[in-house]
């Protein structure tokens, strides 16, 4: 278990569930980044599974779960980039577009491929998304 | 902005995306109870503007809108439920079954009333469970 | 054809369509077990013809649909536990949470395998639960 | 025959639940008008709940609701249509595209209005498909 | 690049994207049968794609796309039978049912085969219920 | 009818439905923003049919379509830009980013008012995308 973990293991003991990290101010107006990453840590969880499984049913239920799950990390991510982000934003962070564009292609690429590698590649482009989204929110 | 809400803002600042909060030993394994809470905060949300607002389309709206997501809020605690959650864990939490029976039928309730206080009460529920999962990720 | 496959025919043929085997007092109030036993045959069925078959696609196929039939057993009976049955039910018949936590357990376990007797147990979980859903009518 | 399934066939035969109506000759080879009829009683009974309420907030989230379940009644029709019913079926019941094609657009039609009279219309409709697919089942 | 190619992409640059070729009278009432088209030429491309490929992870892959893809090709069509078309349309094209009933059939058996020649069928089937629909569109 | 719906109409009768518009080297791989325009027509038209009507019922289960079918439109322009368009296109085109940022965006907003005018501005922005897609296939 990392420091990090620990940390956060802490907090959470105080108060974890009722925080509500993500605030609202459109109609279905709560966001939160942690949606994608939930999503893309099962894509990466099931690469590595699928890397250490010589069961060809499990391999094949593997693949297909995979395209579920990588699915919705774009949907997550790209409801967020529409949805949440604003012309202000974007003036602040002008690489957000780049920056999703490429976070979407690497679910898209997680997909097709069982290299873990994508997968942190795509948990790492998720990160600087939610490094941004919680700098907006603190603005 | 509430204490717990600065620490946890202050400890995301510096590793917030990478951390993985959970693991599991299943084929999709990931579970994390902040899918059922995104939802439900929406949920709440969704009442409180319902409630300030006296546009009629923007209602109407706001009544689909908060259907589809106490839907998923029931999905994501049946999930959990159902497929993390194993006969140990109901040993040492007997109150399990009917904490999530409560949940899943506050958040059916949420979808016939308006009334804030049945959203808390919801994510107060969740934050029950919350807190039990974390506490046998420990374990 | 079954003995008892026949006398039910012969019972349909009096009054099929029209019954109204189920009716509820909440707003899509119409529930009825045999949503779930419907497709937990079809997970039964595709589970004997993957193992009848030596076609590498079909198999495949029958893999990815047996995952969806599976997700559907389990969503129905979620929706009976948490929609349909009430307080005065569960004082009635206390085995009811085990009862469906164990049924949709099982319905989890059947997408993990081919074997037909985990089908054949889900079906019988079923049963149980249909056997006590139609008795909560008669009351 | 277990004992069990005596005791279900007994309790069959005055409100027949648990009965496998459905056989399988294909690859997701279960099919039952049961689905349908299941839906198409939810859509009468929602339009009867909505005639007999003054709630608007109730009345809102009723003609979604029946959206919803109108098109599962369409679905679950034009999935036995297209994948159970055979050429030669169609030569014994030449009616069958007609039929189909009613129900299908009764179905359609129930979205459009909460009269009772189309929910009962289209129940019927099922009830003439579901004759003749019982039919077919003893051929 | 075919001549007909060659005119359709010189019309499409002069006002491709404004042309609404569909309207109608009903509630959603747009239809288009190049709906069902695009996802047919997605599966056959993905049945020679199948054919055309050694890599197994990639092969499981398509079979389950083309199974979705098949999917909304019988969804797409099954829309425009039971809601664009009406009785005057059968009368002067009594063929209608039986067209549609083997289009969404050979929906269904190209998700069984990775045979092209099954793709293109559906393709032509399509492209006669697309000249019907035009034709009672100029009526 | 404008000279060029007659112009098209012409072609289509020709050899309307085999024609493959689009062509991709990805395993879905089949695009067309039409996919996306047809959904915008829907949402214009149900706007139009909306201030059209006095039935409550009628506008009611407007609102409700609309918004599914401008999440379409979302979900298509979505998958245009993430997995159709590649660095080389940005290059060529550096507007693209923008161009369905405000697209989507503009479906957003066409869910939140039944003015037309916001329709046809989607519509006229999934043109623009159009455009440029069919250019960047003749390349």
């Amino acid at each position: 278990m990392r420091i990090i973990d620990r940390v956060l293991a802490a907090v959470d003991r105080v108060a974890p569930p009722h925080v509500a990290h993500a605030h609202c101010d459109l109609p279905c107006g709560v966001y939160d980044p942690a949606q994608a990453r939930i999503e893309a840590e099962s894509v990466k969880a099931i690469q590595q599974k699928y890397n250490d499984s010589n069961d060809e049913e499990f391999r094949t239920r593997a693949l297909q779960i995979k395209e579920e799950r990588a699915d919705l990390v774009k949907h997550h991510l790209w409801v967020l980039w529409t949805d949440y982000f604003k012309p202000e934003h974007l003036e602040k962070y002008p690489q957000l577009h780049e920056l999703f564009w490429k976070a979407t292609k690497s679910a898209g690429e997680s997909k097709k491929t069982t290299d873990t590698a994508v997968g942190q590649r795509l948990l790492d482009e998720i990160a600087e998304i939610t490094t941004i989204f919680w700098e907006t929110k603190k603005g």
